[in-house]
C-alpha cells in the first residue's frame, strides 16, 4: 500500500519531467528511416534510468529470412533498435513493456494547426505526430519505471523496455528483439487504445491491386478501356467483401466496434493525361485480420473476390487484376480475457481510476502479434493514446492520461513481477 | 485534267522524300516545350519550297488576355509558331492548311513494340508517338503544296501553310496565328479521321474536381471519411452525366459513334498510405461539348450535377466537391455539311479514292473550334492518321494513306483556290 502511495506521489511531482520528454520525443520527427535522434533520446533516459542497455541495428539473416518478416527495407544501419533491462531481485514474473518510435507521415500540413513535430502543447494536451501513436504510451513506459526505481521499490521480476523501429512497416523492430532472444511471462503494449486494454488485437496486411486498361483518346474513349472504370468494380468488390466479412464476426468484443475488421483503401493512382483513358490503376490498401483468422486464408478470400468479379467482366475475365501482399504484415494476437496478465491490469485500472476498464477487441494490428505467436508471450495492448486521432492530422494526446496509464502500469508491475 | 495527273505523278515518283520527311519529323518527340527541332524541319522544308516564312515565338499581350486563351504555359520562347505562305496570283478563295506540331507524352514505353520516338518503318507503317496525330497530316500538307509547286501549277487564291505548338492543350498557337492577322476563307485540318470528313467538331475542355476526405487510421476506418468513397460518388456521378448528355444527341453525324460527347475520367490520385484514410482525391478528365452546345452550358451542366449528388450525402453536402476548369480548352465547330468546302473535298475525294467518303462529326476537339469562333473561317477535319491510335502506345500511320491525303488535299486547292 505504501508502495503504490510513493509512485503516485512521485508521479504528481514529476508532470513537468515526463511532459517535456514526451515534447522532445514528438520533436524529433521519427517517420521511417528517420528514427535515430528520436532513440538518442530515449538511449539518454535509459542510461539515467540506470537500465542495463542493448542497442542494436536490426538485419541479422534470421531476421530476413523469418517467415514473419515483413519489411521493404534493405538496410536498417544507423537507426538502432534498444532494450533496457531493469533486472528483477529473482523469483518473479517478467515483462516486457514494447513501445515503437516510428511515426507514420504527417499528410498535408496545411491541415495541420500547428507544424506536425512542434509538439505544441495547449490545454492539456500535446499536439504533434507520434504523441498518441505512440510516443506518449512510450513516456507512460518510462514514467512507471522511473516511478518504481526512485520511489526505492526492488521487483522481483525483469522488467524489459523496448523501443522498437518498424512497427508502422510490418514489426521488424519487435521481430529482431525476439529473434534477439527477449521473451518474459507477459508483455504490455501502450498502443492509443483510449485507455481500453485490448487482449485481442485485430491482425491486418497490405495489399496493392494493380488494374489493367488499355489508352486511347479520350475523346474516343470506347475505343479504349479505362483502368479507373475497372479499378471502381475492384472497389467495389472490396467494399463487398468487407461488409461480407465483418458480418461474421460475433465475439462480443468487438460489439461496439462499427467495423471490426475494416479493408482500408488508402490509395489509388491512375492515369497521367486528362485527355487519355487510362491504361493502368493502382490500389493499395489495409486488410484487417480477425484474432481468430489465419493471415493466409483472409488473402484467399480476397483472391477469390478478385477471380470472382473478374469472371463476371468481360475485360477483367482476360486482364485479371494482379494482387501483391506488399509492405506491412500484422499477425493477429488472441488472449482469453481472464488470462491472469488481463485481471493484473484490470485490477490495478479500477484502482486508480475508480471504474472498471473497457475490455474490446484491437481495431488494428499490432507488435502484438509477433510477440505471441512467434514468442509465444501473452499480450495485452493498453495506452494513453486517442485512437481516432492516431494517422491523423493534429494527432494530440492528454499529458494527464500518460500519467495516468503510468501509474496503472507501474501498479501492474507490482503485482506481475512482485516486490521484495 | 492535266494538272491532276501531274500531281499523281509527282506523288508516285517522290514516296520514298515524303517518308523520309515524316520519319524525321517524329523522331523529333516534340512533346509541349521541345517543340522547336521539330519545327526545324518545317523551317527547313518551307525554305526549300520557297514559301514566304513568318517565324515567331507567342506570347503577345492580346493573347494572354484573350477570352478563348487556354494555357498554363508562362513562356513560349525558344518553340516558335510557323507559317509559309505560297502567294495566289489574285482572284481565287484563300485556305489555311493547319497541323499541330506538338504531341501528347509517350505513355508507358514499356507498352510500346519500338521506341515511342524511333520513327519504325514496318510493312507501309511509320511508328512512332506523333505519327498519326498529326505529324502524318502535316507531311500531307507539305506533299500537297510542294506536288503543285513541282507540277508549275500557279494557283490564284493563297494557300497559308501553319505549323503550330500547343493544340493538344487548348489551342493557343492557332488562336496566335489568327491574332497575328491569319484569315482565309476556308480551312482544312488534317487530324486523324480515318480519311473522314468532319464537318462538326466536337469541343472539349478539361475539368479538376477536388474532393475532400477526412483521414483516420485504416484499422478504425470509420472515424474518418474516405476521399476515395467520395471520390467514387462522383465518379459514378459523371459516367451518369455521360449518359444523360448523349442521349440527347440526335444528329446523323454522330449516328456511328457509340458516344458522341464522352466525359473522360483521365486521372485519380489519392492517398498516401495503405493503412490511413485518404484525406483528399483528386480527379482529372475531359469533357465533350457538342457542336451545337456552348462550352458554359455544358460546364453549368457538370457544375450542377455535383450540386445535386452532394446535396444526396451527409459529408458531401458540407464539404461539396470543388471543381476547376483548368488546362486544355477547344471551342466546338459547326459548319453545315453542304457548305462549298465540304463539297469541294469531298468531290476530290471521290475523283482520288473513287467513292463517297463519310462524312461525320469528329469525336474530338481541334483547333478548327478557334478559326471557326474567333476566325469565322469554314473548317474542315480531314486526314490520313488512325484515330484509334492518336494518344495511344504504338500510334502509327500508312505512309500510302499519307500519299492519298495529299493527293485529294492538292486536288481540293486546284479547284478551291483555282488555277490560272
Amino acid at each position: 500500500m505504501l508502495e503504490e502511495k510513493k509512485i503516485k506521489k512521485w508521479l504528481a511531482e514529476n508532470k513537468k519531467k515526463g511532459m517535456n520528454l514526451l515534447q522532445r520525443l514528438v520533436q524529433e520527427g521519427s517517420i521511417r528511416g528517420n528514427e535515430s535522434s528520436a532513440q538518442a533520446i530515449i538511449i539518454e533516459k535509459c542510461r539515467e534510468l540506470g537500465l542495463s542497455l542493448d542497442i542494436w541495428e536490426i538485419g541479422e539473416d534470421d531476421l530476413f529470412t523469418h517467415p514473419v518478416f515483413c519489411s521493404d527495407r534493405k538496410d536498417f544501419s544507423g537507426n538502432p533498435n534498444i532494450v533496457g533491462v531493469l533486472k528483477g531481485a529473482g523469483g518473479g514474473r517478467s515483462i516486457i513493456l514494447n513501445g515503437h518510435i516510428d511515426v507514420v507521415p504527417a499528410g498535408d500540413r496545411n491541415e495541420w494547426k500547428h507544424d506536425p513535430f512542434s509538439g505544441h502543447i495547449e490545454e492539456g494536451n500535446i499536439y504533434g505526430r507520434g504523441s498518441t501513436d505512440m510516443k506518449g504510451g512510450t513516456v507512460s513506459l518510462l514514467l512507471a519505471i522511473e516511478a518504481i526505481i526512485n520511489s526505492g521499490i526492488q521487483l522481483k521480476g525483469d522488467v524489459i523496455f523496448q523501443s522498437v523501429i518498424e512497427e508502422e512497416s510490418g514489426g521488424a523492430g519487435t521481430l529482431a528483439a525476439v529473434l534477439r532472444g527477449y521473451k518474459a511471462d507477459g508483455a504490455i503494449i501502450p498502443e492509443p487504445t483510449n485507455m481500453k486494454l485490448f487482449p485481442k488485437q485485430q491482425g491486418s496486411m497490405w495489399f496493392r491491386i494493380t488494374v489493367k486498361g488499355r489508352s486511347a483518346h479520350g475523346g474516343t474513349r470506347y475505343e479504349g478501356i479505362s483502368a479507373i472504370e475497372k479499378a471502381m468494380i475492384v472497389m467495389t468488390g472490396l467494399q463487398n467483401l468487407e461488409k461480407k466479412r465483418n458480418e461474421k464476426i460475433t465475439d462480443p468484443l468487438y460489439e461496439n466496434i462499427p467495423i471490426p475488421i475494416p479493408i482500408n483503401i488508402g490509395k489509388i493512382h491512375s492515369g497521367e493525361w486528362p485527355s487519355s483513358v487510362p491504361d493502368i490503376a493502382v490500389i493499395e490498401g489495409r486488410m484487417g485480420v480477425s484474432p481468430d483468422e489465419k493471415m493466409e486464408d483472409a488473402e484467399k478470400e480476397m483472391e477469390a473476390m478478385l477471380v470472382q468479379i473478374s469472371e463476371a467482366d468481360n475485360w477483367l475475365c482476360l486482364n485479371p487484376p494482379i494482387i501483391e501482399w506488399f509492405g506491412g504484415r500484422w499477425l493477429p494476437g488472441n488472449l482469453e480475457a481472464n488470462h491472469p496478465l488481463i485481471e493484473t491490469i484490470s485490477e490495478c485500472f479500477q484502482k486508480v481510476k475508480q471504474t472498471r476498464p473497457v475490455v474490446e477487441a484491437s481495431p488494428w494490428g499490432t507488435d502484438g502479434g509477433i510477440l505471441s505467436t512467434v514468442a509465444d508471450i501473452p499480450v495485452v495492448v493498453f495506452g494513453p493514446g486517442v485512437t481516432e486521432v492516431a494517422h491523423d492530422v493534429n494527432e494530440y494526446i492528454s499529458i494527464n492520461e500518460v500519467f495516468v496509464a503510468a501509474e496503472i502500469i507501474a501498479l501492474t508491475l507490482l503485482k506481475w513481477c512482485e516486490t521484495n
